[in-house]
This record gives structure tokens, sequence and C-alpha cells, in this order.
């Protein structure tokens, strides 16, 4: 993991000052790392050349690093992990271009893993993810709808996730169905992930979570625990503000609705799903020989289920 | 050309209807297609597969595409070519997103050529273009400096040019030595190519530059024609004014400079400087035997420099 620092960092070492602190600064901020940890134990599991996946891995948390900073930028968000976003403290024009610079570094590092089909996944999830950013952007609120839901949310983290562990199997000498194997793996965890992140919204303290409490919600997006109290009080004044797209201007109503998620089993309820996406990632898992990383990968596994925030 | 055209229409299809018709809209404000067509013609020229020359060709207009839509989001522009930008009608982050949707689809159609050393050199060319933006943005404006001038200018415009016809000639059967001499071919053109616009952002007519005479300049922005007259006249009161950094206070002034540099003898000081790289372009071609697509780049080069806007 510490190669895979010091290779993203060294990605400004041509640029300008500025843009160089800009990239320092986004690293600092760190995050967890999920996915290049995902990358690399799933390749050292499987044999991947180690130079060619600590490329994989810097890579993979790049493309995720720019694509955080345009969606602060658009989302207007000031604080990411308790640090301030990009977009505190410069103008838009400076954020959309480190974005498009951390891109183009990410794009950079995928293409020296010298792989072809591994380049085409990236560039394909890069477009997934951005469709997917952009249906959300268009796409009516307060739409309280499944199918709906679990799109938004492959686009938004699943299919990079799902892109992770497969790509760390593709350069690993492994045949079809072990890639297949990993890429579901991958998958199901990254639905998982996202949905403990829905639900987290709900049961986070605002502290934590450093957003108000139900935000999702209360910008009159649908995850799956509204959907879980939808279907059982579809009569609540909250839910027919909301279903009616009237969340920003029945404010009240809506963080009554809140509340009554929060106190609800919606969450406990969504928070079961989430386990069922990693008992079948795990399913996924066990065709793989039990070595020290395949442990690693279940308990990172357990933990995505059971965090905090 | 025409199969260009439909490759770069179909990269919407399986996309939000809002988003086809942002890509849509953005390929009918059109533009010369020069890249594109350097590209077609340096391939056809040298031999390169059919396919893989459409598809090369289309991810250059593409990433072409999207580097204008960021960059006219950055600099508040309304109109291109005298249609309306895409930030003239859609909100700033369906701006971004769309810049990064066209992005994605560059580089997906770059690995489509199946060719990894043309992957890395358009995930670098990428990055020098992205790179040149954030330095010109965050760069002292009112800087009299030839050494930075043609820095701006590779990395705004010849970076991609070069990359072009290099790229073109490397998925043909060549050997290394052509691959060279189009890299250079393309390089002293895309010079060529933004000293031109640079001067007829001087001589030209504000109906049909579609900016205020002189609009880098009053911005603080130098360029060629302008570092010619200051190499003439170090005294006058505008160049004093641009070079103490007092463009925006002393409006005035910097008008009556754009007036004397476009009746000066500094804009065909600079079109002679055009004309040599141009010049310098065709040496490089000349080890190209002579064929139809031959003529028609030289035809394409003589254009470049002698086009009205």
């Amino acid at each position: 993991m510490q190669q895979v620092e010091v290779l993203m960092r060294c990605q400004g070492a041509d640029c300008h000052p500025d843009l160089r602190a800009a990239l320092e600064h986004l690293l600092e901020a760190g995050g967890k790392r999920i996915r290049p940890t995902l990358g690399l134990l799933t390749g050292r599991m499987l044999g991947a050349p180690h130079e060619r996946l600590i490329t994989l891995a810097a890579a993979v948390e790049l493309l995720h690093t720019a694509t955080l900073v345009h969606d602060d930028l658009i989302d207007g968000a000031l604080l990411r992990r308790g640090i301030q976003t990009l977009n505190a403290q410069w103008s838009p024009p400076a954020t959309v271009l480190t974005g498009d610079f951390v891109f183009a570094r990410a794009a950079k590092l995928a293409a020296e893993t010298d792989h072809l089909p591994l380049m085409k996944l990236f560039a394909e999830t890069l477009a997934v993810i951005v469709n997917g950013e952009l249906t959300q952007l268009f796409a009516a609120r307060g739409v309280a709808s499944r199918e709906n839901y679990y799109k938004r949310i492959y686009a938004k983290t699943a299919s990079l996730i799902e892109m992770t562990t497969r790509a760390a199997a593709m350069i690993s000498p492994m045949d079809e169905a072990v890639v297949e194997a990993m890429r579901l793996f991958g998958y199901h965890l990254g639905m998982a992930f996202q949905i403990v992140d829905d639900v987290l919204d709900f049961t986070g303290e605002q502290a934590e979570v450093g957003k108000p409490v139900g935000s999702d919600l209360l910008q009159g997006l649908v995850t799956l625990p509204t959907l879980y109290y939808v279907d059982e009080h579809p009569e609540a004044p909250g839910v027919q503000a909301l279903l009616a797209g009237r969340y920003l201007l029945e404010r009240g109503k809506m963080e009554t609705l809140v509340q009554a998620i929060r106190e609800s089993d919606a969450t406990r309820l969504a928070l079961g799903e989430a386990q069922d996406y990693i008992d079948r990632a795990l399913q996924h898992l066990s065709s793989i020989p039990k070595r020290a990383e395949r442990q690693a990968l279940e308990d990172l596994a357990h933990y995505i289920v059971n965090r905090r925030i």
C-alpha cells in the first residue's frame, strides 16, 4: 500500500506547483483506501505480477479521487471526511481542471499496466460512473423505485469496486472462471458498500458522517431504507410529500420522515440486504483456495457491512 | 470522415436522453474537424488499417471536444463558432459531467484501437493539455516571455495535433523514422495553427471570431503578435500597463495597444513565424513518397496558415 501511495503522489512531479499541492491535499485527505486494498489483496491472492498490481491499485484510487473532486464541486460540498474539499479552497475552474488532471493520470497509470482489456474496462467503467452521475442529476427526485436505486448504486459505487477485483484477476495467471468469480465478488461487495453508506446516512451521527442526518432524503434522493419504509407506510405524510416531489417545500414533514425511518425497522432491513450481498460476495470467493489474502478479503467484507462510518 | 461522425454520435447511444442530446449538440456545433481529417489523411497515406484509423480519428476529435466543453465552462464562454456552448444552456454540474463523459468515451475509443503505446500516448497528451490549462489559469498574467508562449501553445494545441499524426503513423505498418517524421509534421503544424489563431484574434473582425478583437490581450494573455510588438515598442504606455499587470485597471491603454498591434508589423511577423513552422512541417512530410493523401496534407497545411477564421 505504501508503494501505491508513493506512485499516486509522484503523479504530480512534473506539474505546476499549485497542482502538485492540490494533488497532495487530495491524497492527504485520505479515505479508507478500500479500492486499492481490495485490488492488492485480490492480485496477491491470485499471483498478479507485483509492479503491475501496484500500478493498477494506484490507477483505481486516482480514478476514484478524480470522480470525488468533480462530485464535490457539483454538490458544492465544502467538507469530505472532515477535511476541506478542493472546491472549498479553489475556484471552480481550478477544481474542474484538477479533476481532469487526476483523470488523465489515472488513465496513464491504467495504460502502464500494459494490458489492453484492462484499459478498455477502465474506460468503460469511467463512462458508467459518469453516466450514472448525469442520470442522477437529471432524474426526477422523489422516485421510489428499487430498479432505479440498484442501477444508481451500481453506477456510483459497485461498478468501480467490481472493476477493481476483476482487473486484479485479469492481470493474474488465472482462467476466465476465476476472473468472473472475482468480478462477482467485487460487484456484490460494492453493492453492499453503498447500501451500508445509505444506511449510515440515517443512523450515523451528524458529526461522524459530516452531513445532516438523512441528507439524501432531504434532497429527494430515495435510498434503500426509505424504500423499505415507503413499502410499510405508504400513507405517512412525509412519504406523500416525497412522492409528490414536494420534499423541498415540506421540509418539516421530511425531517419527521427521516426521524421515523431512523426509529423504524427500515434501516435494519436494508442492512440485512447488505449482509445478503456480502454473503453472496463471500460465496464467489469460496472457489478460491484458502490463503492469507483470502482471509483478509473476508475480513474486509465483514468490515464493510459492520463499519460505523 | 462520415464514418468518424457516425462513430462519434453513437457514443451516446446507451445513455440518458439529455446526455445524448448534449453530445448531439456538441457534434452539431461542428468545427472544422481538422484533427480527424489530419489523422485520416496521415493514416491512409501510410496504410493504416481502416477500422482502427476511424476509431483513432473519432477518439481524437472527442478528446478535443471534451477539452472544449470544460474550457468554455471555465471561461464562461456562451458562444463558440456562433453556436451556444453547452454551459450557456446547462448548469455547470451538467456541463462538468458531460465533459467527463466525452473524455470517458474518447478513452474507450482509444482503447478500442487495441494499441497500447497509442493508449499511453493518449493519456499522456491529455495530461499535457490539462496541465497546460492549469498553468495558464495559475500563471501571472502580463508576462511577455517567448518561452512561456511556446510552452503554452504546445500544451493547448500542438500536443494534440502532434499526437494525431504520430498515432496515425503508429498504427500503420511503418518504421520508427516515419513515425517520428509524422510526429514532427504534426508538431510544427500544431504550433502554426495556434499562432495563426492568435494572429486572427487581432486581425479578425469581431463578428467572425465571435470575440472582441484582442480578447486575449485584454485579459493579460500575451501571444506572439504582442511579443513582437513589445520587442519593438517597450516604452508604449499600453505595454507598460501590461507588463505591470495593470491590464484590467487601464483598459483604455490596453484597447489602444490592441489597435496599435493591429496596425503594426507585429501580426505580419507572427504570421511569418507560422509560415516557418508550416515550412518545417512540410519538410518532414517530404520524406514520404508522394501520394494523393500527401498532397491533401500539404493543402491542409497551406490552408491552416492562410485561413481567415
